[in-house]
């Protein structure tokens, strides 16, 4: 529960400084509010949705007023937070990690088969980034090029999944996850991986054509006409 | 179940009236049916999908009609709206305080604590102006500074759920909830009202970064360099 | 199963190409992915989550490395999938009337009454359409004046509530549903059928305005000042 709410409280930190980008847009203390609930809570929602339950964070009095202060703390204290940056990054890695390894570890106990327990367990860590874009009426950050923040929860949750089914014990396999998750996450930010960009054959050879295979052919390295 | 109807049809209304706005982006009457439908049922939709229930519109036939009817009728009548603006301002404020005793009442019933009961009172209240403005793909309107909208809401919730936690019950407390979510409304609407924009203190004690403290210190009233 | 698993390969595919106009935006695989998924399981999902019921797509690990795998295939290929417009326009709107039948029947086992289930019905079979541009941020496309696509599935999904209601069996009823879905869908885009555009009437007679009549009047023919 203490990870649980430190976990919605660096997202809704994390929310509020994001927000604070959009300086010209007028945002209030509420908007700021809202966008830190939906960052901190999100995750949590739609993996609580998804599974049929009553989301956990409704059932207590205590998020709601960490999220709303941690918000309201992120947008005063932005320039500090700023400086801070590094701290953020880990601390932020780290709510991904946890989310991640909550969100497979419900989904798994809630009967579901491996690879949806993935999707719940990556969709809890990255649900409150996606909401928050969509609330700002923004493109959602982590659908483009950019270092890797999906994709180390999906590794962390991939991994979890993988050593439940080979026997080792949840406990073990969430922490497990977390680690995973966080070391891929930072070295993805120190080394700027990002995934490709999406792109498309530009060069189909006839064969495929022809025979209308949907199988991908290897690229030959022709110039191509256009852009 | 009148009340209910009434509501959703003035929220119907209200958002195809919003949804006129956008003339140059070729809505269609479909596009404007779900404009409404989205505005006057997105508070009753996500409360019912947070607490877990089939929404309580999809169990009778009479709430979609109405919405469509109310939602092609305000597009239509656009102009005799916009001319009785006072009303419709009224009436709507009347739906944000219904739909807020409505969904707090809900909450608590569920056996929700007091602040997700308000939380998910309030999210029933302002639901379909959020709901709205993502279709629309435009920024949510009310978390943006304007005349208090879902604060109206917040205050009206917040006392319905102290009163209820006092003994009284729910009718009166659900009629004040109401009586005040108008009040404050209107008031706001009347001498415009609203809530400051987001803003972070500009300088920052150099005393708070040495220590790394998480409380809000007292800003100096010391000229900035930035904008 | 087959079917559910085609419609939502067709759905992802669909979805893909669609993003692939969005070339400046950097969109990365896994945005891809995503939009997949979305396009894909989109309708399916908010059905379930309507009728209060774990997501079909969640209980089994077929379903998602299928949108996967479709999203990026059609993004790889996508100029032969442009090459067999006609083709993936007919699967398309096989999919459309699929889900939308699917979805009818789940609402009407449910025990939903006709026009809910009418409703549910058609959201299954647009809602992936409507999830993906949320996500883009881009104007929900089936809002706006275009060829008759959310038109086609409610024509099918009526007529299948119809049809049940009138003694037919599901299974011949869902036929029908599927069969008219693809007629009137095929048919909009063949001859560029589509819903007026949202207008109000520029002119009320007098008389409406006194007896504040709620009723549609007939336009007058007359000209109007404002463009």
């Amino acid at each position: 529960m203490w990870a649980d709410l430190l976990a919605i409280g660096i997202g809704s930190l994390q929310g509020a400084t994001f927000a604070a980008q959009f300086r010209d847009r007028r945002l209030d203390l509420l908007g700021v509010a809202i966008i830190g609930i939906a960052t901190g809570f999100g995750g949590g929602l739609l993996r609580d949705i998804l599974l049929g339950e009553v989301p956990k964070a409704l059932l207590s009095n205590w998020y709601l007023p960490v999220a709303v202060g941690a918000a309201l703390g992120g947008m005063l204290l932005e320039r500090l937070f700023s400086r801070l940056q590094k701290v953020i990054t880990v601390l932020d890695a780290l709510t991904l990690g946890l989310f991640g390894a909550i969100g497979t570890t419900a989904a798994l106990s809630a009967g579901l088969p491996a690879i949806p327990a993935i999707f719940v367990g990556s969709l809890s860590a990255v649900g409150g980034s996606i909401l928050r874009d969509m609330l700002l009426s923004v493109p959602v950050a982590l659908m483009h090029v950019g270092s890797l923040y999906a994709v180390a929860a999906l590794v962390g949750t991939t991994t979890l999944v993988v050593l439940v089914a080979l026997g080792v014990t949840i406990t073990v396999a969430a922490v497990v996850c977390v680690a995973l998750t966080v070391t891929v996450r930072i070295l993805a930010v120190l080394f700027h991986w990002s995934l490709p960009e999406q792109r498309r054959l530009e060069r189909l050879p006839r064969l495929v054509i022809r025979r209308r295979s949907r199988s991908a052919p290897t690229p030959a390295p022709t110039p191509t006409a256009d852009a």
